[in-house]
């Protein structure tokens, strides 16, 4: 039986400031991205986040960022490669410590992190050493394709390639800025039929035409608003009915 | 052959800003406490002050503190209970990511959560399940006689119960306020001799002349200015030729 | 004719982070008590909220809190008092600085910040200093009879007294605190007619009996959830009908 | 008679943390740029300094930086130019609150942002509207000859442009980078000869051999050390000796 894995950012509530619909998002996903409280997430909304995701049965994992709460993780900071190793086994180690053994089933880089270590290898190495250095059997997330995948690969560190089942693609694979119109899609159909076709036939369309090859390991989806929640909604209805299972790594 | 620990806080600076000496007091004493980036320290500092203890071969501690970099962790803030066993267990297990196993030797409170916890059992109680969340084996770092030393205790985890070599002593077991004049002692050779009774009587005398039974498992010792060194260097000496060797618990 | 000022705190969202309902709440009150980035708000938000309560002529205050984001300056803080007053002044000016004039109309302490000043003269007399140093005619929006206005009278500093639109007194004068059931008033008919009662009369019946005299400068409102901004509707609707107006001090 | 302004970096202690020589290199100096919360200094230090220099009778300016502690500034974020405007006035406006008259003399942007600015126009643009917000004569310190000077005088902010009494340059008027082995000049005698070079000829003599015209309005000296230090007090001399008096603009 084909299986896929859903992932979505979650836990990235603040104190008083409440964010996500984690309680709707995480029976319809199987791997949770955990904000560790360097762009998002408190050491209490850690600690309800991975034990709501422990429940569930659902794959834990950490989701580091820069130490940027005002920015919300989406600024590129410079900071030199140790800096990264540090931050990133300092930020994943500290959410393991939430979790009953201690281990965690994955990793994926945020925001900004995420998009500059898709292009830059070696930040893309200093985010996998710092991974490497707390558990070289942690998952890296990555963008298909990208840089992150290589860093990971060079280091050893198994990798599942995830593709986005709301945005578009260019022709190198990449991602179509969201400073583009046709950036996002919105109609929970076409979306759930593209993951389909994307999951079947490990290649995706770009928006000039191009059949681009990817590797579909993972399927990022969001909740964070209610037509977020539509969509994947949808989208697991929709795998349910070509009998594709919903399944961690 | 009578043995005792020495214990010092360390990893104390942060970015541009250096604190301690760090490299001059760890071959001189057997248990580090390293803050872990709430107080004091960052992701680059930890990782540097644990790999330098780990190279001297002495026990790796955690210095949890308030989340309070401004203040140094020296005030006092009304935190719920579950916001410092989240905290507490936070801050270990990210300095934890750092060591080689994983698992640290020890941990002791820092500033105002420690002096607080001394005194406020709910508290210590909240701060010896952040810890145990972590590892049911830490060793607790407490004041003797103090709350913290019950609270651990209360859940069956190891104690080292310590005094400060340069603190007087109040009739009760407390330490004379550093508001008082007679707070801190000076004098390397009244410091050193006093030290080496307390370990050899488990008691000390108040400044109000009482003999005062405490338990002496653990020397705290500092080491952040030169005159601070010179004590530490004296007191080594001194137990030396009491035939007291300095080695972790 | 009566008129009565009405405040609101504005300006709580925080980068990523949305709270508060500050377009709808705006247009119903005469005084704005906004966020200086220390407990919430940052730049983006304060100028944005500076420019909304400006372009709608109401009173634009500043609303310093303790420096904890992840506590929403609800925790206490033991700061000297010499931190207290500069940290005082640093966020009354930083947001005048968002202003036409870089005047602003008033301050109000936040949270515990606020209720610690109510009862602790030395505390409120701190703060009240790092008014003074800003501008000495910044009216202090002060609890009814509390520390506070002592400590801003004593400085020589214009004080406005308030009363809370929805909470119940205690015989003293004093709130009753939050962690008893009977806290909070939830009936808008209920706190529309008691506040028009608090006006007219100078004082409030407290939950024990007694008739308390206060002094009702203005009163406190909320509007960060819909039940609330129903309250603040309904009591300024009957606020009309009595012919009372509403306008800033 | 002559005149020539230096400027200093000052006030970057934070809590605990000392930096600087602020007490020695106040009495040498004409302007004084001050850290202001966001990459250095807090509220006590901001108030202690700029106590300091009113005393001294300097210049007092704001030393805005990126939000970044843990960076000291010196690390590139990728802000919004609202972002930087609204930064730019908040950090301002908090340390224009510790000064008798609430009006500053300058703005000197920091490290990375001061870097960043000389290159970019639309980021220097975003720092200068955020000065103009605060006060349209602010004068605004930037290096010679770049975007940060375009910008200013853009928008009609007043201009002081600086030169680095210890680095050398290149060709095109800019700084030779730190991370070259020549960047940064040692020898006091050398640096005090040079620098009265620049102020006669308005120009210097790049690394590969070329005069370069620069516009020599203040001299942006270091004391942060003892060498730095010794630096000044050899070209304060050199100043007096030539009868270059020194003053602020």
């Amino acid at each position: 039986m084909t299986t896929i894995d859903l992932n979505s950012d979650l836990g990235e509530s603040y104190g008083r400031y409440h964010l996500g619909n984690d309680d709707q998002v995480i029976p319809l996903i199987s791997s949770a991205n955990i904000a560790c409280g360097f762009h998002a997430g408190d050491p209490d909304v850690m600690y309800q986040t991975v034990e709501m995701a422990e429940k569930a049965g659902i794959g834990v994992g950490a989701h580091p960022g820069f130490p940027d709460l005002d920015g919300f993780g989406r600024r590129k900071m410079d900071l030199s490669a140790a800096a990264v190793t540090h931050m990133v086994t300092y930020q994943i180690a500290a959410l393991a410590g939430f979790t009953k053994t201690h281990r965690l089933h994955h990793v994926k880089p945020h925001g900004a992190l995420y998009n500059a270590a898709g292009k830059d290898l070696a930040l893309a190495t200093a985010i996998c050493q710092g991974i490497k250095a707390e558990d070289p059997h942690l998952m890296v997330y990555a963008l298909s394709n990208s840089a992150l995948v290589t860093a990971a690969q060079n280091l050893g560190l198994p990798v599942a390639q995830e593709v986005f089942a709301d945005r578009n693609y260019q022709a190198d694979g990449s991602l179509v800025p969201r400073s583009q119109d046709n950036a996002v899609l919105h109609d929970p159909d076409e979306i759930a039929k593209r993951t389909i076709s994307m999951i079947k036939t490990q290649s995706v369309v770009a928006v000039t035409g191009e059949t681009v090859p990817i590797k579909v390991d993972s399927i990022c989806v969001h909740g964070d608003n209610s037509a977020a929640l539509e969509i994947v909604k949808h989208l697991t209805q929709a795998l349910k009915q070509e009998g594709i299972a919903i399944k961690t790594r």
